[in-house]
């Protein structure tokens, strides 16, 4: 089997039942009311009211599931939410894992203290890098093959696969955690391939949800 | 207004989106492959499997809305279910609530030791039960216009109001933690009244899902 | 039984394994050291950092167990926390209830529109609205004893007790949870009785937190 | 730096809150009475009683908190577990990492169909699948050193490191969530490493809870 090499990520929204008027309409239960009952500047102001105010629950009532192709280290950050978030991923125990492996377009120096680092881009050696990482991928990959030739179970024989092997998952989540995987994904603390995946997500959550969407924007 | 004496709660599928089909293409990307490529024989087997070894995962990836009309000791109980379940009440702060209050259609008596109790139906004296729930409906009712009307809060004022006034509420969840609000709440030692409803969100689950439900029916 | 009113609720910590260098430790895993390698001043600019940077999982790791006693409809409120939140509550299904209601020291005015009411005391008429509460209490007191005495089963009887029941319950949350319950209960738009509670608590974070007690004081 | 190859995995209570007496509390709230008006055949009883009819949430008011060391491929798996589970992991993005790699004991050879995989020692060529862990830890750090000196983002620089390097963390999770977790990864079908941490974290359940450890035996 080839080698690939893959720069970019795929977020893809395979299935979406989320709308405005679902939050509006858990919203006004409330009172006893419905979204039809109002206006859409009405149901704009609701909605606003209720991020401002930190009123999560009517935000809970929608679903978007993501189809997911990143590298396991990028996989490892995303899994770490966990309240409102399901996962189902590629199983390196149930299958002979494929050689994909994520290499980066560019590198980033990093400089400053915990907490205030700075990234930028590192200009000069670009091919030095790119080169370690893709020889990296082939040596692991041919250990890997080697284990699995001598018997060794998936599970053993993975141990050698590295951090950019691309793997493959489902991503469920509801539109208040997704705005909360956003929240912290988006930021200028988080890595950059992380972000990366995070703006196509935030890309339907804008398409199905854009009152919400606008609020969001507004208030992070 | 008039005081109205409710038989029946409501519980109504308003937005569905779940399917057999996601829980087996979540499943088959352990494996890379999806549901399309196998029969519907293969599918059932599948969630057979999962279901029978507790892999809940991947029934995490759908989601069932329903608008629930129900007295409010029923609420409560519901919503003691956290995991995989989001709820929007209707506020007795925000509105003036309806005079709208359950009145079982029969009465059960309770006998034997905590964790084993028998109910029984109470045969002679429904007249005189009903009366009781009704006039204290009536008297609580009184209590809150007065309240009301002396200028007290709605959210002070609902302090007379008691556990079979009807509350209405959104309720989502997905079908994993559909199917453990199944478990617990349609099981013989479940309040009726609570089993009542629950048979009815299992209608949803029969429809919409129909091999993950022969497989919740056969494993529970 | 004689009928007992109480004004005062009961919010007593029986149980907490909290400390601010649980949060460090945790923390600084990320860096491979531990708290005893800095002093306190450092520690607490972590802290800060923390909080200020919504990196809330260092705040996970502990615990705090209190004994609670309120009125149902406060009860309900606190429920509908759930993420990192844990309950057990006295049951009208296992034990006759006992004839303890909460009566408000005072009573509130509620003007303006959904989403900015404000509350203010009602002075006048205290007797009548106090009377209001006493005689529902009573009247609901009456006919829960009737029906028990009809052999109605405890499950059924409790329909006619009202919100201002008081009840009893465990709750246990970890650090992170409880700072997350303070934000939204301690809030000048939560209901007073709640408020009340939510400040018992809160006194608990600062004897055991007094670091992270600081930060969240300033960061809210 | 030296490489360093791990046989074991470390799994250590570092700090725990947990007793039967803290469930059978929380569960006789429901009754108003505590575990000292009863022996501890008594309390055994209810606690059996809990654990046979999934009444889980007495379980929940209780901490323990664990220091791990494990390879990377085993934290996944573990951190898949989010209900009452926190996790604070050393970072890559924070700190140098250090070249700890997990080398198995023995290797497996795997059988049979998914969901029903038989697991036998490779008897023959331990030699050849060990050195191949060996060499392909070592080229590994080589690529990761290289990136790093040539100006690398720490973030970025990981991306060449397997699977079996070990990495650090604190686990906090409740006894309920703890039970789960041991009812999934003692099984036969977890994998033998993270199994082998399972049965670590066993003992403190058996050590500090030896009335529920009992029940959760009988009834796994």
């Amino acid at each position: 089997m080839e080698i690939e090499f893959i720069h970019d990520m795929t977020v893809r929204a395979v299935n979406v039942n989320a709308a405005d008027k679902l939050v509006v309409n858990a919203a006004r239960v409330s009172y006893g009311s419905r979204a039809e009952d109002y206006d859409e500047q009405a149901n704009a102001g609701l909605i606003n009211y209720l991020l401002r105010n930190n009123h999560g629950s009517p935000f809970e009532h929608g679903l978007f599931t993501f189809y997911v192709e990143a590298p396991l280290f990028v996989a490892q950050q995303w899994m770490r939410h966990r309240a409102g978030h399901s996962y189902n991923q590629e199983s390196g125990r149930y299958r002979v894992l494929e050689p994909r492996f994520y290499l980066p377009r560019s590198f980033r120096t990093q400089t400053g203290k915990p907490g205030a680092y700075q990234y930028n881009e590192l200009t000069d050696n670009w091919d030095k890098c790119s080169n370690s990482i893709m020889e990296a991928s082939h040596e692991a990959w041919q250990h890997y093959r080697t284990l699995l030739s001598e018997g060794v179970a998936r599970e053993q024989a993975r141990l050698v696969l590295p951090l950019n092997l691309m793997t493959k998952f489902y991503w469920t989540c509801n539109p208040r955690s997704l705005m909360h995987f956003l929240d912290l994904r988006t930021a200028p603390d988080a890595q950059q391939e992380i972000r990366d995946c995070a703006v196509m997500a935030e890309t339907a959550l804008a398409i199905y949800m854009p009152l919400t969407y606008a609020a969001w924007r507004a208030h992070k």
